[in-house]
């Protein structure tokens, strides 16, 4: 591996974990997205960047293949980059990897380059880049600010609006069982109509009286009326129950998750983290 | 003192140095406000909240006097609470520690009381009472997300609008010289003249390529086109400048800031804060 330049910037975002949602698409990429909200987790994408001689992305020096995030970052720059990422959350199971991914890469490159985008402005190119590769709806617009966000219009801001439930910085566990494909599963007529009617229900009643214990409720009720947990998900949720803690499927992921330390240690692919309030930030 | 409760919540909000300013007044507090730019630091305020006998502000236990914190702490609830506050930046010196108060106190407050209010309801009522009350115009709409932060339209969001410079968690030096009123200020009205063209051209120039280095440009820009500097004030920017750092005023205050780690620590009253990127949020 030949560097043409020293890593000269790197930035973090926050993994993000949704508890329920309703895909919106329009014909911008601007201005779909989806409703819904998520909480913003400590474990997230740290991404470092570097010029080289061509653009490429790996994970910890493997070579990764991540078609949205290479688009994103042509559409930011012609310079040739390398983007090496690390991920404390898994892939492809609910945490918003690629969401993070991209905005981490996109700011580090930002800087690295000096091309004074605001985090607005990378916001949007990142969260075009999910819609258009349909690996995520609304992950960037609560991994921008981190915190536990609600997503009241589709879209990034200033197209989309979010609010913020005031938390303190408390600890989400979670147990991850396998991977889920978003796209398969929006493609399910019957499901998308069951998303689409439960999640705004869920929305309704958590605006009513946002709190993150509500945010836990109705993120439980969307995973009983959309039916898209899987047999290990069911149990890590009933054996949750069982000791009086609230837990859902991260969405779209075959993950469970719920506020705590430690809730499903037993399980193989399992963590605890923090709750996130900086939102995507630079590091070097 | 006679506590009718332990105290049971507590709240940190960021302090926010803004580097210039135009005032924007309409008839409707939330939709006037500031444009301009400024930035929040990890020094901030910290305010304990409890339920007493009557509603009343100390701090650090020591009686103290706030008719907008009051004011918005009747707004919230008609329980009587006391709020202690723990400031960690001078008072009346252009650090926003008006609006960090109203910002800490509301989100303890609501957070003990089950109020469920979202941050952004929190921050539509502190800078309501800071308007009302004329003891700030931006501070609130920065502080309530932390960072660099450009208020682009006047007002607080959603009625205002925020765009964030990416930065990384660099220190900030200040030295403080005194206290200015903000009103006394902006009623003379050829200060205001000064205020209004040369905060719109500084945040103009500052659009066209957004970075902390043109923050701090523009910020003095407008230090020296507004003419509000004291000596001592004008002493250390030139001082910073010999050293070849770039140094403003705080506005409004008798105060000097720079970007950089104790660059002033020759003045008695001096200090240094890094970055604030998480806004307001709870601590218990």
């Amino acid at each position: 591996m030949l560097l043409i330049s020293m890593t000269i910037a790197k930035a973090f975002a926050p993994s993000h974990i949704t508890g329920f949602f309703v895909p919106v698409m329009r014909e911008r990429a601007v201005e779909s997205g989806s409703l819904g909200a998520g909480v913003c987790l400590e474990d997230g994408v740290v991404a470092e960047v570097a010029l080289q001689d061509e653009t490429r992305v790996t994970m910890e020096g493997e070579p990764f293949r991540s078609a949205p995030l290479v688009d994103a970052l042509l559409e930011l720059t012609s310079e040739p980059l390398w983007v090496d990422l690390h991920l404390d959350a898994p892939l492809g199971a609910g945490f918003g990897a690629s969401g993070a991914s991209i905005l981490a890469a996109l700011s580090a490159a930002n800087h690295m380059l000096g091309l004074s985008l605001t985090c607005n402005e990378i916001a949007t190119m990142a969260h075009r880049a999910e819609v258009v590769g349909r690996t995520g709806l609304g992950d960037v617009a609560a991994q921008v600010t981190g915190g536990v966000v609600l997503r009241i219009k589709e879209g990034i801001p200033p197209h989309g609006r979010v609010v913020h439930i005031p938390t303190k910085s408390v600890p989400v566990s979670w147990a991850c069982f396998g991977e889920i494909s978003t796209a398969a599963v929006l493609e399910n007529v019957a499901v998308r109509k069951r998303i689409l009617r439960a999640g705004r229900s869920c929305l309704k009643k958590l605006l009513d009286r946002p709190t993150l214990e509500n945010f836990m409720l109705e993120s439980r009720r969307f995973t009983e009326e959309v039916g898209l947990a899987g047999e290990s998900v069911v149990d890590a949720i009933e054996t949750a129950e069982a000791s009086g803690v609230v837990a859902a499927q991260a969405m779209l992921g075959d993950t469970v998750f719920a506020i705590g330390e430690n809730l499903f240690s037993e399980f193989e692919n399992s963590g605890t983290s923090q709750i996130n309030h900086t939102g995507v930030v630079l590091l070097k």
